[in-house]
């Protein structure tokens, strides 16, 4: 049974528009649209229901569009679409105070754990300051959302995406007591010794700012048991763990479970292409009758890169016969080069490829083959390819790598796959599966899927493949619009 | 009431002796005694039900006593104390394999979460050859357990310690299924996020573990809880979070708070004697009329010095009124010196002080003063004479500094404290609360308490030491028994 979305507004807040804005060569403004599962999955529903999108404006194109428009609203008809979109304006410095400070070096460190205790977080004043234009610009939001809330025709299903925008749920609420609201987070989430590690005001708002919702929604139970459990440290609030339920004034917050997934067809049209298969002709060249281990990744702090090197280089030592048999292919895409860590990170990361490959490698074979690029043609074309793909990440909200490569791979793959991704949820039972702090396991891993019997291997990656198919970008939206269906009949049967 | 504790035997077992044997200058063996809460309370217990202390021997003295006595059971009569201990000879490098390695450098960092998530743990064969080690000390030490278990008149209690001998309570029991056995966490607890960072076979062994005992003690709320999340990932057992217990097969295990407390009659005289009194006039005078913060700690990577320096450095910038009228002691003893990390993060404490008396202090003042030496009398001086205490560590299974520092002071001075401390729990509602993570509100804490009114500092002060006071040592031990005795009586109404 399809979900009945149409009937009734759909609007969506994330950071990030569907679309931005830039001129081509012409010098007209063409709409360049996101990749990935999440914009696909919940521009169906906006599609469906004509809704809207709220964002942050990324280009010069997006504020001219927004000028141009109606009161804001960019009708995305002329761009053969049937929804809006509407960018928030916000200066350079609290956008990068917000942004970047807050979301991406406190929030997104806190939730995936990354902090070495002893040494950071130290909150200073500077963390304070920038806190306060987040808090600002999560209520430009709110606002944004309850006018357009107004204007729409019914009352609209409000969906909130990621940590960016934690505090949004209870300003909406402020402004419009009566709205459905959902939030989505897409990262992991911190259990409560480390959400406490926040200085006591914000701890406290991040989680009355999210509990203004009606549903939470996560990605794995993992992450919704961690908020649960962290929530149960705030004043004023039951918790109910068996029930994922938790109680503030006057309201039920449901905790919900949704994995988001990839798009199959998109995915495997995107593989298709020329650019795609001469990258795969070179790559199989390049490749040879070596056997093949890939990862392809941000270089995150999370992706726990250095040690997947080490297991690796583990495996070399014990079995040498392996030697010049397999290559190790890391495909990394820059990421937060402005962030300290992250560039030094990067450079652990290639010395530890240099070192391996010096100590082990010879003029013949390069044990570890590094590509640091944006390359996601590359990506799809490795895909196709790999006899074990490797994602192990430290913590990860979901990880859609653990899906794309079983998607597009061709030689019946193994994934080797970290417990501690989202992923595993669903995924791991056609999984290796490794602890990713344990170098000895991966390695371990790393050659029982090499190992793996060619029945063993095929089972497992029409499993996984069967996986991903099933659990299509609608049914992830859809499952939050029924969620807010059910807190609706709630609130009137209350 | 006071508990019935000489109705039968109690055994204990730790790390560490209550007495080391050492030859004096005539070459005699002489006992020598250990410090601290923990040995009174234990002793106490042993005392008066004559029972016996099984510890691993620390020196030549205590290998020596032991092949001279009967069947290694070291009789203390004949240095005036009634009770026996019994030492097991590991050999050093077993023994540096389960006490620095796996004790100290794994699982002392997972419970204080003191990884740097990133690099941090990476596990290697090194690794798991350490715990083969660890899993053979406590085996051996069941072993004794269990033999001077058949020895004794009736079923002895058996209260073990620590972090060290987290396998004994399993493996005691598959010696002896009816054993009655306690054991008691000194440290906090990591909670499932942590836990599960340890490879897998080691993780479930730990918990498995502690899970042949009747009780598992913590001493605080905080760290029972993260015990009782941790096991819920744990397979084949049934845990209870609202009543605190677990059910394993066919037994049930009851999760106990008993917060230890310092022994006030014996500090108060180790407080008073001519060195103490010596040391007292000493730092009055060079601390002259300035105000006293003072922390004592070891220096250990959850003592959260950096951050504290950091945190007075903020409160002398915003106010530089008080240059020249506020001294900072930092009283640190070294601490696991052999541990790179340690030596590394000592440099860091030194060279923080050092920067910022060089930044902000002059001929006439230095901000900070570090003494960087075991001192015990020297701490016992400092206690007389502060007016705040610092006691603001990242994480803390207890902290005593918190509590012997009020018991001595003399000037009505104020505890800052760290909310992630086990002391925070009973004391909290006296101390001025920090985030040990938040510089800011360190900072604001330690203007609030430097500022106090005497009143309010006299209330507080009083208050702690009521408290302190309040909770004997005694109490912490007879809180044990009594769980016991109540395990017992549901194993035999069941």
């Amino acid at each position: 049974m399809a979900h009945p979305v149409n009937e009734r507004p759909v609007i969506v807040a994330a950071n990030r528009g569907p679309v931005t804005f830039e001129r081509d060569e012409r010098g007209e403004l063409v709409a360049r649209r996101g990749a990935g599962g999440l914009v696909t999955a919940l521009l169906g529903a906006l599609q469906e229901a004509g809704g809207l999108w709220v964002a942050a404006a990324m280009s010069e194109g997006d504020r001219e569009m927004s000028t141009a428009s109606d009161r804001g609203r960019i009708d995305m008809t002329p761009f053969g679409a049937s929804y809006g979109v509407r960018y928030l304006d916000i200066e350079p410095d609290v956008y990068d105070a917000y942004y970047n400070h807050i979301s991406n070096r406190i929030l997104w460190f806190m939730h995936h754990y990354l902090w070495d205790t002893v040494r950071s977080p130290a909150f200073a004043e500077p963390a304070r300051e920038a806190w306060s234009h987040y808090v600002d610009v999560n209520r430009r939001f709110a606002h944004v959302l309850a006018e357009e809330g107004e204007r729409a025709t019914g009352s609209p299903a409000y969906l909130i995406q990621d940590y960016h925008l934690a505090l949004v749920p209870r300003f909406l609420r402020e402004l419009r007591p009566e709205a459905l609201i959902a939030h989505f987070s897409h990262t992991s989430i911190a259990g409560p010794m480390y959400f406490r590690m926040l200085p006591d005001g914000i701890h406290e708002e991040l989680l009355d700012g999210m509990l203004g919702a009606d549903v939470l929604g996560f990605h794995s139970p993992a992450w919704a048991e961690n908020f649960l459990l962290s929530a149960r440290w705030h004043r004023g609030i039951r918790v109910d763990l068996g029930r994922s339920r938790i109680q503030t004034t006057g309201r039920d917050v449901a905790i919900r479970v949704h994995p988001i997934s990839v798009d199959g067809d998109a995915m495997r049209t995107a593989a298709a292409t020329p650019e795609v298969r001469a990258a795969r002709r070179e790559l199989a060249a390049w490749k040879g009758d070596a056997r093949l281990i890939l990862r392809v990744d941000r270089l995150e702090l999370s992706k726990n890169i250095v040690r997947g090197f080490r297991a690796y280089e583990m495996l070399l030592r014990r079995d040498p016969e392996l030697h010049g048999r397999v290559r190790f292919l890391a495909m990394l895409s820059p990421s937060r080069t402005d962030v300290p860590q992250y560039v030094q990170y990067a450079e652990e990361c290639v010395a530890e490829a240099d070192r391996i490959n010096d100590e082990l490698g010879d003029d013949a074979w390069t044990p570890i083959e590094l590509r640091l690029r944006e390359d996601y043609p590359g990506a799809l074309a490795a895909y196709a390819l790999y006899d074990v793909l490797m994602v192990n990440p430290v913590i990860d909200g979901m990880n859609l790598v653990a899906m794309e490569g079983p998607l597009i791979n061709r030689r019946h793959g193994v994934l080797v796959l970290s417990r501690n991704a989202g992923a595993f949820g669903r995924l791991g039972r056609y999984a290796v599966p490794v602890n990713p702090f344990d170098v000895v396991e991966m390695a371990d891993a790393l050659r029982t899927a090499l190992q793996m019997p060619f029945d063993e291997r095929s089972r497992r990656a029409r499993g996984l493949s069967r996986l991903v198919l099933s659990n299509p970008p609608a049914r992830w939206v859809n499952g939050q619009l029924a969620d807010l269906d059910r807190a609706r009949d709630r609130r009137r049967s209350a």
